[in-house]
């Protein structure tokens, strides 16, 4: 177990009593620790080769529903299982957190904590409301969905991208490389839910951005290694965007002298779109653990072949 | 027309040329102004005694849904009908503000706006989803109402006080001061979407705050006069509250001096909740002023006998 550092032990140890009480459960680093013994690893970013090193694991479970920090490895063992942690919780979570970026931005929350930072009343008329603009998520996975699901809750207009076509109650989709430009002439603001692959690296660029609305807004919630920055301020700085909020960063934490913290028109945050919370994470992973002792299907598995 | 300062009569004038083309436009100050002239009056906050000048006024129009600052007027004349701004876009608008306000709470975004300005990565993981929060809506009108189904659509349990039964669809209703206390010891967060009238003033004050759950949040859209606000700020302190939300202040602007600004729980928003914008308020104040001309009934009338 490698997921919050050491001192996050007892909070999992405590977790996992609830619900795996037969399970032991040893620190990544544990000296004492025999490769032999492992079944399972709960992990976020182990170091390469390190997985290969238990040679009797039956299942590798991430720590987010994004694996690409643990199939970054070039020796990761692929003839093990390997779960994406997507408890019911993290879905419901992304969807609050995107709804919360699209009405920050609707808003321009950034303007006003800027105000609040300097005791300034800074009044102004939003110009429209959020159920004026389309949203345009890419990315209909779990995660996708839930987002796309709650912002039509909200009456805002949504349409969605993804790889292969969907078909979705009251939202417009488009798929692949052919109906990605007509998809992105409507998104007034653009949700990116993409997974880290070679296809989305670096996706968020200034070609792609070019293809958005005149003044769109942008909510970033994929993985940091799919934007390029210094793209997105100059698109913030000319105007083609108005505003982003960017939750996800390469590398992370953002460093300090980052020019996306002291920005007027960007909201940054600490990667905080739907971690879930440990007790969701021990749930969901003893409930995988009791579904390999059964024989069971498991959840949420990372295909090598799409590459997520 | 009194509202958004003389600077603001040419954009109200191409407003109301698109809507009301006949209609003729003056300046509340203008020195040439006959007051036996004038039809209607749109104003937010007009001197006392200035509406009574006008002998043949047929309607008054409040700039927003909170006609307070007109009612406050010893002499307003009260046999003039005098019509609350709420426009279709203006209910939206407040359940957009309502459902952000609720979600900056659970995501604790003062405290992610405090890291940004510093330019710290300070990673937290939200302790639960909105979803798992009852948020108490109180004041049921036409912004309650339309907030409650929005957080409703965000998967979020409502449940709402009004001064009459009210029966709503997917949410438990309390009414009148028989149901208050059972409608605040289940609001996990408390909404207050109450009008500004003699019942509601300084109503959000510690007693009040004493019966929610302990570690509620707070978002406050009604009046500044229902706050107390170093009850509020002395609840935060103490932990009874565990965030606030206040977008209305008594007195507005709020003085830079305002503990309010600098508090770590604290999100001032500048009156933003729902203030139309100028070409949706000419819009339905148009369509108010041919219903009048055709001898149709207005809606949203402030009723003298209830006081809002
Ligand atoms: N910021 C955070 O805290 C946070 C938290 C959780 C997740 N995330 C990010 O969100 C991502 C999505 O999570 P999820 O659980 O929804 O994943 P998922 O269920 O695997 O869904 C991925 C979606 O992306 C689409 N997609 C993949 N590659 C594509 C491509 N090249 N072109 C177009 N569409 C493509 C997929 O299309 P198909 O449907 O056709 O397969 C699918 O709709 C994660 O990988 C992670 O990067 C971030
Ligand atoms: N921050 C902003 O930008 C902003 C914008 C718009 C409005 N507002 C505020 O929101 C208020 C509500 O607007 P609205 O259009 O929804 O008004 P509304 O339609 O008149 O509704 C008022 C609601 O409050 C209830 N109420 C009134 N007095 C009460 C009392 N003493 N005890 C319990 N409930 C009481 C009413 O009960 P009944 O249903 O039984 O009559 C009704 O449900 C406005 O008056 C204004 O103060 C703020």
């Amino acid at each position: 177990m490698k997921s919050g550092g050491e001192g996050a032990l007892p909070e999992w140890k405590a977790h996992f009593a609830e619900f795996a009480p037969g399970l032991e459960l040893r620190w990544w680093d544990d000296p004492a620790l025999d490769p032999e013994a492992v079944d399972f690893a709960l992990v976020w970013d182990p170091e390469p080769g390190r997985l290969a090193r238990f040679p009797r694991l039956r299942a590798i479970f991430g720590s987010g529903a994004g694996v690409d920090l643990i199939t970054a490895d070039p020796g990761l063992p692929r003839h093990v299982p390997l779960v994406r942690c997507v408890p019911p919780e993290a879905t419901q979570r992304m969807g609050e957190f995107v709804c919360w970026a699209v009405l920050s931005l609707s808003r321009d929350a950034r303007r006003m904590a800027i105000a609040q930072a300097r005791a300034t009343w800074d009044y102004f008329e939003a110009p429209f409301a959020a159920a004026e603009r389309t949203v345009g998520i890419m990315g209909l996975g779990a995660m996708g969905q839930r987002a796309a699901e709650m912002l039509r809750g909200l009456g805002v207009p949504v349409i969605g991208w993804s790889r292969t076509p969907k078909e979705l109650p009251g939202i417009e989709t488009f798929a692949g490389a052919a109906g990605r430009d007509a998809f992105l002439a409507r998104s007034e603001v653009l949700v990116c839910l993409l997974p880290a692959t070679p296809e989305t690296q670096g996706i968020l660029a200034a070609p792609l951005l070019a293809r958005l609305p005149r003044g769109a807004g942008l909510v970033q919630v994929g993985r940091g290694a799919q934007q390029v920055l210094p793209d997105i301020i100059a698109a913030l700085d000319e105007g083609q965007l108005s505003g982003a909020v960017i939750d996800v960063f390469e590398p992370e934490p953002l460093p300090p002298e980052s020019l996306a913290w002291t920005h007027p028109r960007i909201i940054v945050t600490p990667h905080v779109g739907s971690l879930p919370n440990r007790r969701e994470r021990a749930r969901y992973v003893a409930d995988c653990i009791a579904r390999v002792t059964r024989g069971e299907a498991l959840p949420n598995l990372y295909d090598p072949a799409r590459g997520y």
